[in-house]
């Protein structure tokens, strides 16, 4: 485990409890943690129970003990980390986005495949039951032709211009760190589940726009220009020929981390919403095969409260009706993964099917700056 | 027309946009409101466009030009001007509740099957399309075997101990003019409700409160005892089985015209809240024959919008997704009245119907005072 | 009254109604119905109570009895009636969108700004009581420096392409008729109340699509191409720097009318959807002056369920908790409209206002072609 | 941990994960798992990390590296358990109900009483965060003098006659195992919450129904009568004057976990509902102290979406936004309870605060036998 913020603690989480919930062949082990701040890393390894720590991330990268990598530290360091795990033969899960660009992202992509190792993008919200049952719905045929896409991930955390930027947790408001704003962190989620559930994005035109135009460095303490988006709006192109419209902010009031879609199709709709995940809602119009009709004057949007043994992921935990959390997903993921290693069938998304959304996101903030359509350039095939 | 309070300028509004949206064979014409006051009747009828105004409603139920005799008095009044009306041959529709007591209701059902009258009650809540929908799902099988039925009717208007009692506006809290509290003019609503959708209820046990003792009179300026009661909650079983639970208050801060009411079956369940009147929330197990069974990982309450062509009395308004409001409850109910006039089918809730109600709020009455389970005594084949 | 379609209805009842709940100087007389079809014309003059019908709108133009015109046409012919009602010192209420295209509409203001007649076009929804309400908050200083934008109109009525397109009831889908599809439609509604409650826009980017690319004609009965966007989505910039995202379509299978909006702020936020169109959600952050703050503890959205006499037009109708429908917007539109006259403050939007918005649409629609952002070039002082 | 059953999981996922997000000075040592059937305990041991099996509870309690005994068997061996384990002077957490009937809870509490051991009842919802957050803004006078406390717990998995009784896993249908159906499983959930939320219940009447009379033993294949209360009604009254409805069953289709209470105050309103327990709703009328108004026109049920820091429990977990689930409420109860330990002052309820609501419960159970108002007999002091 290298990087010990908000993202290593809900991946120790999932590590520490993998095996209560699912039967997997192997068990895990935590074996180290690493940072560059001894103290702080030393505190987060005995919390979670980690054997040991390092300060250098190279160091432990070699470890013969270690079989596996997982990359939690900022958006900048995640090429250089896993290139070198990548030469070690471990391994590899690394926090979304990918990479810094799609440039960085291709050269790990390259590395991982060159040495044929097991390797995921830790894009956690497939892995909440509702998205992965919608994904379902969309597989037996519910839904028929698809029209429209949209999704919103709206926060308000940084409305005040009082919010530093840079430094330990808010290294996402430091473009140099973090690549981007909104749409690295969190569109790219929204990429990602949009490309998942409804094919790929050729086509995209956007407007970012940064509110707060200065920020004082949480580590320098000075004033300097905020070079991140603070918000990203665009509207976009399926190859399936749906129209999908995107939101993504730190300026909206009220929503904490409001990550929304709706996906309408010819047969039906789905709709959720991350702020009451234990929900998919379900417009049917016609059931699945088309032949049967749901009666027109019962029809309506079904709330599908999602904790049923039949539900994705649910059999593993407690009974009808009762809820999971945000932290599931993680747990749910990195089931998905062992198991993928296991069986040879490798869960996803890959660093290759992580680069298309990489891709997106490129082309996002790119159309923000020329204020065009931009394609994407994405690879059909690996949007899996 | 006899009075002109709140329910008169309801029950005008309705009588004046029949024909606008409803197909029949009678025109209505306003003929006359009537009410002690002169001034205020005369401001009353120049503002609907009754053709002329009466004082003493003898008068007015002698007239050879009327036909129907709509009493919208204070409870304590029904009964004589609805006998008086019977005697002189008027058809009549009749404010909710049908009387004071069971009594008066006996002898006003007398009067009008005597005289071969239509008449009519104005639960108007039978007529709000949800609850009308959920009226035909029931009679369709879609629910089954009934196991539960709830139902509130919760305001927060008389929580100030300043709000006064009697008078104009404010006869409901004075036990003289209304009979009771919430139970007459809340829960009678529900009461009408639930016996249309779930048959008879046969026995109750109940709890009343009075929670401010004393309010001035608004008339007479003296603080007097509150006669009525101010909360009631009572179970229930009807006569097939299923057990009931009912609740109103005028002490329920936050809201306003909260009436709701859900039922339970061995198929599905059925969920209606007034303050959003627009739908009906249906919970489908098996699909109504019982054959093909809604899968299971797809189950859930469904909302359906209850504004299409298709819902009851809804192709006379608007177009699909655009909501109609309380006032269209008794457009519905005076359109079914007169087609059961020209039709020869008379509309329900008549007064045998009514009287049903009525001895269900007695017997909850009563059952408040003796702390026992006391029958209805409700006549099964007038539950219609 | 010229045209007697489905807004032809809505408008007749207001013009009905409005006396019965509006305390105005003037009683509304209906004189006369027009449409060419001489049959249904008749048919629909004696359902609603005009005097007489015409069958040539020219003539009716210049009835010396008729002091006002209410258009209720397709759009193409908006100008022309309005033009020869402007001659004729009519006073004049036209559907909306204003026109065809933004020339007409500036024809159309000049001629009834020369004229100095009351002119009103229907943009009906800024007489929802919600949303009047949500104008009165944010005068009231409750939302503070606004940062987004976003709203939605959502049918699913045009999904079949079996759904003819021109004739009666079918013209909006035929593009000589309507001018554009949605945008015109549905998006000018939303446009309308954006500009009133956020300000001007002042450039846009869009996307518009037709799924369904051949219909029958209605009335010709040949396949013919079809000329409306089915859909159209739009980014845009306001001129107090927030940001807009605007969707409109047809094919959101399951939305009826799924009209609504969010504004986001630095104080607050609020959100409005017309199908449960007695709420309106506010989230509070700081109390309207910045001084007091809600406690972060208790901070939420707050459903305001808009049925009390101290919410805009709710004390004309019922008590509070009872809603009222779609109907009521226009009858408070028109008591808005008759008391300008009265008063001489004249009710908003008027064809000038309502032009803005038609250059709005037009840029959108520009857009959609060109792929690129457009000016709308709306002039900031109409935007009223 | 004695049982391994759905108890048995929840509470070893809490112990195994409680010094992950607590600070605490003691650390958890999860030492034997005990039951009878040997290879399931020993897999469920396997599973969860204990050090090792027993399949004699008497062997475990006296074991001297126990410390904590925590008894998850069902209801029917509680006492016996409970009293070995005070007579071995362990420490002691009971799942709930505390035990067969009132007079057992009275034998346990002496017991642990004496024994001056610390002493808990898994009475997990009072640490739901939402209802936390409820208890403390009650606390800080937001709800003023409480006039209703309602309350449900509604389930659907027993409709079909063909689900057995008896057995691992279907024991709560035996009434020898659990002494009743709803009332002791459902109920007294809801009966601990209120009384923790509103005080003392002083008397009770119920209606309690069995809808299957007979039912197959899992374990000797006959049909059986069925001795539970498939469904409980009851109206009560509370020491401070406020009238009480509960309502539990399993046969409301529909619904999995419908734990859900509302209370109606003076100043503000409160409502949760299990199946979304990440959301608190809350209505203001006057802010706390009763000086400062919420101005009327914008009132209204806030919708608290209780995921921050400065919500009870929320700073141990994820960041705003991000929901925990049903298990997090076992973890909350067990860090209350270890810090009790720690610092002198107990966690509660302990067997004393909870043998008050085995009061009530046997109080309903009566009254649906006798069908009259019963006492509870409830120790005002003991209801903390």
């Amino acid at each position: 485990m290298i990087g010990y913020g908000f993202m290593g603690r809900a991946h120790s989480n999932a590590y520490k409890r993998l095996n209560d919930f699912f039967p997997l062949q192997h068990k895990v082990v935590l074996k180290a943690a690493c940072a560059r701040n001894e103290e702080k890393v030393k505190a987060f390894a005995a919390n979670w129970g980690y054997e040991r720590t390092e300060t250098d991330w190279r160091k432990l990268v070699r470890s013969p003990d270690v079989d596996l990598i997982d990359i939690c530290t900022p958006n900048d360091s995640h090429m250089e980390i896993a290139l070198a795990a990548a030469k070690a033969g471990k391994m590899i899960v690394c926090e979304k986005p990918l990479a810094l660009d799609v440039k960085q992202g291709e050269t790990m992509v390259k590395a991982v495949e060159k040495a044929k190792l097991p390797n995921m993008v830790w894009f956690n919200y497939r892995r909440v039951p509702s998205i992965s049952l919608a994904k379902q719905l969309i597989a037996e045929g519910r839904i028929g032709r698809p029209y429209h896409f949209r999704a919103n991930f709206l926060q308000d955390w940084t409305i005040s211009p009082d919010v530093p930027q840079g430094g330990a947790g808010l290294w996402r408001l430091d473009v140099k760190a973090a690549g981007s704003g909104v749409t690295g962190d969190l569109l790219a989620h929204n990429i990602d589940c949009a490309m998942w559930l409804n094919g790929p994005i050729v086509r995209v035109t956007a407007r970012t726009e940064t509110f707060v135009k200065q920020r004082k460095h949480a580590v320098t303490g000075k004033m300097q220009p905020v070079g991140i988006d603070d918000a990203c709006l665009f509207i976009c192109e399926f190859a399936n020929g749906s129209l999908g419209l995107f939101e993504s902010t730190r300026y909206a009031r009220g929503h904490k981390a409001l990550k929304t879609f709706e996906l309408n199709g010819e047969q039906g709709s789905l709709a959720f919403n991350l702020e009451e995940m234990e929900y998919l809602d379900f417009f049917e119009y016609n059931t699945g095969g088309g032949e049967a009709t749901v009666d027109s004057h019962i029809r309506g949007w079904r709330r599908i409260h999602v904790t049923n043994g039949e539900h994705p992921y649910m059999n593993r935990y407690w009974v009808p009706g009762l809820v999971i959390g945000y932290e599931h997903s993680f747990l749910n993921a990195l089931a998905d993964f062992v198991q993928g290693v296991e069986n040879g069938k490798p869960a996803q998304p890959d660093f290759r099917s992580a680069l298309q959304t990489q891709k997106v996101c490129e082309a996002v903030i790119k159309s923000g700056k020329t204020g065009r359509w931009e394609k994407t350039g994405v690879d059909v095939k690996a949007v899996i």
